[in-house]
């Protein structure tokens, strides 16, 4: 057994039971859980930024996701005047900063800062307040959105290793198959399915949600996947950082996440 | 006279009283001048951006920035879901355009596109709900403002020419000089004396928010002079466009106003 496999085995033993605790326990220890995701991997990304040239604002983007995680927590998030207040004027003191900075390339720099808020604590942010929406079937919802994706990979490497032939997105993903692909779906959809069949979603849900939710986890996360890997291709980097021995980077283990936890929370808030 | 010192006169002429015009109509008038503003800056932003080999998605911006419009049209302004959601899905939308597009530098295309929306249309459409907080003393808010920020540009000019010798902010703003900054906010700072001695901002205003309004257009006013400053010298220009003969582009023109305004909209929303 390699080095790599053996810490990734290490990380799963520990990290799946350790999540599914955080989110059983919900409120402020996984705001905290995901605020300290939402830290490390907005590092990550500036780092990979950094190779080529950026000099994204670090401690800016900190404190804005230290505010972020708080309005996410906050059910009432997105209509807090004054957290959309506090973050805009952040974003002015961010160009003002860079003003007197005295670094080349203000304007990349300003915009990776930018770029980096929007896609970390903005789009990830949106899971604290999934779990916040509803203390007994959010949770679930919540449980199932990470199982499905945890699920929806699983297959799509499993599967895609063995009979995945045709690629789908070479210019991306040198190693994504077609078959991989749809397998992640079918995996995703199976989650839930059987939560369904089991009552454990909540009667607020019926089929028609199942096929949305399978959707935005086994479509929408894997696109999420290609996004990320769309960054690191750019910047010429593998994985975005050595933080989980084997498993690349923080932002490598949520990429999906990013993309799918804002495509639910938008369709429970505004469209259910 | 030569023929930029005529043209200037000529866009003074009929723009000044233009815009006069359409902050006296409101409503409807004064949401299609600003947003059309910022349709033709936010081109200018992305035009200067290209010279660096960045590929902005042009026709996002410009779809945001008319939903942003209607957004900032709305008295709710920020605190409505429904919008907020469809800035954010159109970021995500931003993105999978993107992963599809195939043209180098993804990372920087999508910050770019990103921070002009940020700059223009979420920063300078404040200026519509502004106009829309109250038909008469927010009116006179409004002119008061952009008479200000005109003093305060044309007090920096003329004073400055004449005595200013020290430079404020060589690296940014070669030609700035201490003195005509100075001037500056002294100009803009006359304009709301003025408007409260004779009691036009309205009886809910005392002279602290003379003080703040002072501030506003006149020193923040500039940094936002400042800041478009730094944008045009890292990407190599001089003006932002020839739309404004003479004038330079219509982000030349607003550069004050993108960041006073929202200041100006924070306080009064928030603060005051």
């Amino acid at each position: 057994m390699s080095d790599t496999l053996s810490s990734r085995m290490l990380v799963n033993t520990l990290g799946i039971p350790g999540i599914l605790l955080m989110i059983w326990l919900g409120g402020l220890w996984f705001t905290m859980f995901t605020t300290v995701v939402m830290l490390l991997a907005i590092r990550e990304f500036y780092q990979i930024n950094s190779t080529q040239g950026s000099a994204p604002l670090l401690w800016l983007g900190w404190i804005v996701t230290l505010g972020i995680g708080m309005m996410y927590y906050n059910p009432g998030a997105l209509a807090d005047n004054y957290m959309v207040g506090a973050i805009v004027g952040f974003f002015l003191v961010g160009m003002v900063i860079e003003l007197f900075r005295d670094k080349p390339n203000p304007t990349r720099n300003i915009a990776i800062t930018f770029l980096g808020i929007f896609y970390i604590p903005i789009l990830l942010g949106t899971l604290i307040s999934l779990r916040q929406m509803d203390t007994v079937h959010y949770s679930h919802l919540t449980f199932g959105l990470f199982i499905s994706i945890w699920m929806c990979d699983s297959a799509a490497y499993l599967i895609g290793k063995k009979w995945g032939r045709k690629k789908i997105f070479k210019r991306i993903s040198p190693n994504k198959s077609i078959v991989g692909c749809v397998a992640g779906l079918v995996g995703a959809g199976v989650v839930f399915v059987i939560m369904h069949s089991f009552n454990l979603l909540g009667s607020q849900f019926d089929w028609n949600d199942v096929v949305v939710f399978s959707f935005i986890a086994g479509v929408v996360g894997q696109i999420g996947d290609f996004i990320e890997s769309m960054f690191k291709r750019d910047m010429n980097v593998k994985d975005t950082g050595q933080f989980l021995m084997g498993h690349g980077g923080v932002l490598d283990r949520f990429d999906s996440l990013i993309l799918a936890s804002p495509f639910l929370f938008i369709y429970l808030k505004l469209l259910h």
